[in-house]
């Protein structure tokens, strides 16, 4: 069923105690796109790059049923570029640069065709930016994903809770959940979140897993234990993208299906770190999510 | 099945962002056999305290069928104390004072009433400690339980590795498994540990669940995400505590059985934090277990 996906298609150069990347292709709704695509096929992107990004890699997205009507590429502009470094444990990082570039001035268009999609994917990006897609939809679609991070609660947090209000699933990390909320327990914290508008919370917990919080259910979907994490960039989106994939698929919007979607949404972020940048993402197969489903399942299960 | 628990049994002053509690009971063998008396009935605790320990907490133990023939009650003496203060998230914390008092040179004899017990549950203890009990064991036990800290691994490797190597299930936190292993990937650290000796291995992740190891089968074991975290204190223990005493209830070594007494154990250890000290062991009832059980039974529950 029709998908628009909302965030950055941008290079990022990437350093990870097991190599360095140069300019790769990065960016939110690339791997929230990609992601979906091994779901869904009517996937519509809104984003912007300058005429620096690579055809070959439009034309990859495309053969991947990815519409590009919505991505604005500007003539003598350069793409946003994010570089950064992660420590050793890969939980953290730094970043060594930054450059909006076409990001600076983005005020998104959408084409006619997106207008009446039933799905809406809303990457981190600007709050109001996020609004202003929200509204240019033609009539409210079936469900709403949002995905943000603490630099918007940090510097625009009213325009961001306005966002979140309009919203049926947030996706947001531990710490972003315990700022958002100002409480420590995320049991807490999303009682406090969910007042705040979205029906359906996710608390991505990283290693960890993933906590889904509707009403007073909740369900805890594991992390695949992994021998090597090669570059955790992009699994957060690839996440969200694999959510929202097996959702616009099945169509079913209830908790046991959010379930469903929620552990293809962790399969997919297993596969994305095994590689840097979308390399893993451009080789795998179906038939290796279906073995890695089992897997999680498998991990998880016990009989009292 | 009989079960023979040794560690400390103690005094703590705890402080945790919801208040502080002087010189209440404490010490891993406490900890350990009040968990497995929920399960178990023929538990022989093997520690040392001062003439100062309180009559009355040592009839409440008998009574809950906790046999402390092995428990050296030193005239004129102290018993261990610890005080540590948590920091605001709950998952660190600082130790204020350590008063070794009898531990020091504490020198564990088995009573012969003792030496054939079935099961074996090691408590934090220094590794000499530990070894002596094993060795004044008249035949080897169906299994053996083994947990530790990284204050051994800082100051005693060489002896901890020689017990790590007669033990069938270690018990570690997932820094722990990290510096025992050198290696940073929990998958791979269990890997490493696994050739040292045990056959099972439990990396416990506190407030993110537990994972458990045999060959190259895993588990993963959710922590209920819980509104209150009120003292963390002996959260590992009472873990080890209920999956011993499980086991013991039941008697079956295998991947199945040790990924429900994981459960049992972790179950435990969610009651254990909900008040000061063994305050919430005391009052516990078996079909709060039982429920419990079951809410973690839905918690990670998902049809693919």
């Amino acid at each position: 069923m029709s998908l628009v996906t909302v965030g950055t298609v941008a290079f990022d150069t990437i350093e990870t105690p097991y190599g360095k990347a140069e300019r790769c292709i990065g960016g939110a709704a690339t791997y929230i796109s990609l992601a979906a695509s091994y779901f869904t096929k009517d996937i519509n992107l809104v984003s912007v790059v300058g005429d620096d990004f690579p055809d070959a890699e439009l034309k990859y997205m495309k053969k991947r049923g990815i519409n590009l009507e919505g991505l604005d590429i500007k003539a003598g502009e350069k793409s946003f570029f994010w570089a950064g470094r992660y420590h050793d444990n890969m939980n953290q990082r730094d970043t060594i640069s930054t450059e909006l570039n076409v990001l600076a001035d983005f005020n998104p268009k959408l084409p006619a065709s997106y207008r009446d999609a039933k799905y809406l994917m809303l990457g981190n990006l600007t709050p109001a930016i996020q609004m202003k897609v929200i509204k240019q939809m033609k009539k409210r679609p079936k469900l709403i994903v949002m995905d943000t991070m603490n630099f918007w609660m940090d510097i625009a947090m009213p325009e961001l809770k306005k966002v979140i209000k309009k919203v049926d699933v947030l996706t947001i990390n531990d710490e972003e959940a315990r700022q958002l909320s100002g409480e420590y327990s995320l049991v807490t914290a999303a009682k406090v979140i969910q007042k705040m508008g979205p029906r359906f919370l996710i608390i991505k917990k990283g290693e960890h897993g993933a906590l889904l919080f509707e009403g007073e259910k909740m369900f805890y979907a594991p992390a695949m234990p992994l021998a090597k994490v090669f570059d955790p960039t992009g699994a957060g989106d690839t996440f969200a993208g694999g959510f929202i994939g097996y959702i616009a698929q099945t169509g079913k919007i209830n908790f046991e299906n959010m379930k469903r979607a929620v552990i293809y949404g962790s399969v997919m972020a297993s596969f994305c770190v095994e590689e840097f940048s979308i390399a893993r993402l451009k080789t795998l197969k179906k038939s290796e999510i279906n073995k890695r489903v089992k897997e999680f399942s498998k991990l998880v299960k016990f009989d009292i």
